[in-house]
């Protein structure tokens, strides 16, 4: 019997790889992990796609252990949906001992994510530094220490990935208050939001090392057939409104090597 | 007519995405960049799997421009597959944007690569600095400056990932003088190699940030079935001589989490 972590990949139903849907189709049950995540395609397709019903595993459901599916795979096949790579959200690295620890056998079966993707742009993997997390300003929590570590990337030359916030099955505070579970829309940080919040750390911390005309790359629905990039001057990508739908993530660049200038000037001139 | 730049993944034949069979199927031309990367499974077990003939884009292919393969693509659906994501080597942005500026429709199907398959270690990828690539020392060229882009990791508490120096379809001196096209064997760098290099970096540059009891961790095979994590002090990894079939890459890590933490100590106990 064997627990299988499989990353979906970035796009649709067909983005698994196909060791990934023959693992589904060996498996008795199948958990699609939905909180870390965002899945461009409803759950519904992918069940048609795999003849088989789905279980929905949700934040209150990983993080209480995921008791139910462990037991199951001490008796059967079941596999394990991650949107992206399996790896790339440190709950699994907990799910995947405490499997261990009761002797279940685990396979891992690797895809595209983010990480990955961003070659997409034509900037070279092995220069990016520290990736950096933009969390959504509130009235009164504005907090910058985010910005400090794509300076401290930029004084080195590196190139940053800036991963944009998500808010889903996020309860309000009367909510929660209430121990009601109901659950907020989700919201999907955009890239213009990220540029008006890194302008405004900018303003604040007066590091001068990011300059209002300064290039820097929209990633917009990587991985999904409408995966767009997008170079502009920063102050311009914080008036667009126009990105369209999520999932966006941004790349302040450091110091180019030619090739990369070159595809940033691709970029910017094939998509507006 | 579509030219599809196809991600393998880093394993077997069945490590492409569905997306990227269906691609497959589709094409009258297939071509697999063979230089860059190296994979796992012999073009033959592709062939089969895809049920068509596959030409080799090798070195001399892929830097005199891939001109056969871009003129194909104007009237036909071509595929050009890459091992891991097609956009983790240079190379390849070259060659999209040569294909763009033909006005030939490009598909990107993005898969797995050791960027990603690195989060299997437990380590979480946005804590990775700069990679570093160490090449082969040889008698008169040892040269250190990969160190100090460790360092510079490791005084951010960042982790390092370190990718090993692989030579495939590389000439002899000799014959490369005399013009023959006659290739030495392929060579991987093992962990082990580029663990004794990295303390020759540290006993020669004495930065005193990496000690030889400081734990290393080797990766092994990723994304393959035979995928092993080896966790091991630098002094002990330099010294292993048993780690298997390539590819290995290592990574040096930074300050640790507690799972992180966990997650090395796990990987520590059950593999020797």
């Amino acid at each position: 019997m064997v627990l299988y972590f499989i990353g979906l990949g970035l796009g649709d139903e067909k983005d698994i790889t196909v060791k990934g849907l023959e693992a589904v189709q060996k498996s008795t049950y199948i958990y699609l992990e939905s909180y870390t995540s965002c899945l461009i395609t409803p759950k519904s397709k992918l069940e048609e796609f795999y003849g088989k019903p789905i279980i929905e595993a949700d934040r209150i459901m990983v993080e209480s252990g995921c008791d139910e599916m462990l037991e199951r795979a001490k008796n059967n096949d079941v596999s394990f949906l991650v949107v992206g790579d399996p790896f790339c959200a440190t709950t699994h690295s907990d799910l995947f001992m405490r499997a261990a620890k009761l002797h279940i056998q685990l396979i891992v079966i690797h895809n595209a994510s983010i990480f990955t993707a961003i070659g997409y742009s034509g900037l070279q993997l092995y220069k990016f530094g520290e990736t950096v997390s933009v969390p959504f300003f509130t009235e009164r929590w504005r907090p910058y220490s985010f910005y400090n570590k794509i300076l401290e990337n930029k004084r080195r030359g590196l190139h940053t990935l800036v991963l944009l916030d998500i808010k889903v099955k996020e309860q309000s505070e009367e909510d929660l208050m209430r121990g009601r579970l109901v659950f907020q829309p989700p919201r999907f940080m955009t890239a213009n939001i990220a540029c008006q919040q890194i302008l405004e750390a900018e303003d604040n911390t007066q590091s001068g090392l990011i300059q209002r005309n300064d290039l820097v790359i929209g990633l917009l629905r990587m991985g999904t057939p409408q995966q767009t990039i997008v170079v502009k001057p920063i102050e311009e990508m914080a008036n667009m409104e126009n990105l369209g739908d999520p999932l966006h993530s941004l790349i302040i660049p450091g110091e180019l090597h030619e090739i990369e200038q070159e595809m940033m000037q691709f970029h910017s001139n094939t998509i507006n």
